[in-house]
């Protein structure tokens, strides 16, 4: 069976649709609707119950959540080198560096849009709205003065990190904040965007 | 070199802590003392700039993230059989279950006394806290009806995310929430409390 692929433009489906090209995995790629909520429709609830992308449909069933995704693509393609799988420390290196873009910094950006999972009231949601800019920027300093190793996130070798950290840093211009203020970041950003890759996906996510 | 683990009271730090007991590790714990903000000391923060716990300082330097840290424990002491290490997708189903612990369950959690890292005024922090019980209802509702497998959270075999399960659920008292409502994890946390690894790392938790 083809892996299937559900995405939505503007989310982080954007990371693992990459890897999956860059693995040079086949599969068919699903466009979710989210403009009239086809996320929460029956049909999509009884594929993918949390009402999120990305799905990724295997034939043993569905994975979600992205960093799960990104490491499953990695250990089912170990020839595309995109994690140190016989490397347990330098693996765990780059599951901290996901867990971090996933737990911490998407989540800050979160805020912006999708408050209403932490706050019911239009006060609250204006005042996290308000936040997320500094947010942003104290996450994104912490990628650049501890994280990022470079060239790519995790050192020499592009690994599934790079997806992840590359669709994070495109939502940086729409809270306001300039990639540029972060040189090794921002460097990664046009290394990224060169890729044919992400190209690829791009064009499919407009 | 023997590992350090920097731990504190009341944190994910629990979850982790009793991974490394579970998996036979030597290791020397280091509590740090919350209530001093000693995560704040410039001393804790050249060990670890993010401030945080867990930490796990290792001769090739430390690690950060919860699920990071278990998955290294998993992958360093294949013997303990913490994780599926050998089949990718029995290993990405655990690497979703915790992601979903680390940034929709964890998260949903730290609004509660956390709702700093996300607002500033006082009445967004209060609209956050209202919140937390419904939000940490709807997670484990989540976790009961889809993603708990049984007798352990992956299955019939214990592994890392069963401590990590239950340190989060041990949080629903203090939000209101009766675990009884969910059979499933309750059982779960029986079984997890009588366990002799469970038992220590609470009493060095207390």
């Amino acid at each position: 069976m083809m892996f299937q692929f559900y995405y939505a433009p503007g989310t982080i489906a954007l990371a693992p649709h990459i890897a999956l090209i860059e693995a040079g995995v086949a599969f068919e790629a699903r466009r979710v609707n989210f403009s009239t909520g086809e996320q929460r429709s029956s049909a999509y609830l009884e594929l993918n119950p949390k009402g999120r992308v990305p799905v990724l449909v295997t034939e043993r069933g569905i994975l979600t959540e992205t960093p799960a995704i990104l490491t499953f693509i990695a250990q089912t393609y170990p020839a595309a080198r995109l994690a140190p799988l016989s490397d347990p420390f330098a693996f765990a290196e780059l599951q901290s560096f996901n867990a971090y873009l996933c737990s911490t910094v998407h989540v800050a950006y979160a805020h912006n849009l999708r408050g209403n999972r932490w706050a019911d009231d239009e006060a609250a949601l204006a005042s996290m709205r308000r936040r997320v800019p500094r947010s942003m920027m104290e996450c994104f300093e912490v990628i650049e003065r501890q994280l990022f190793k470079g060239p790519w996130a995790m050192g020499n070798q592009f690994t599934i990190a790079d997806p992840y950290l590359f669709a994070i840093t495109r939502w940086l211009e729409s809270v306001g904040i300039e990639v540029e203020q972060y040189p090794k970041v921002s460097a990664h950003f046009v290394q990224m965007t060169a890729r044919e890759a992400v190209k690829d996906v791009i064009a499919m996510h407009s």
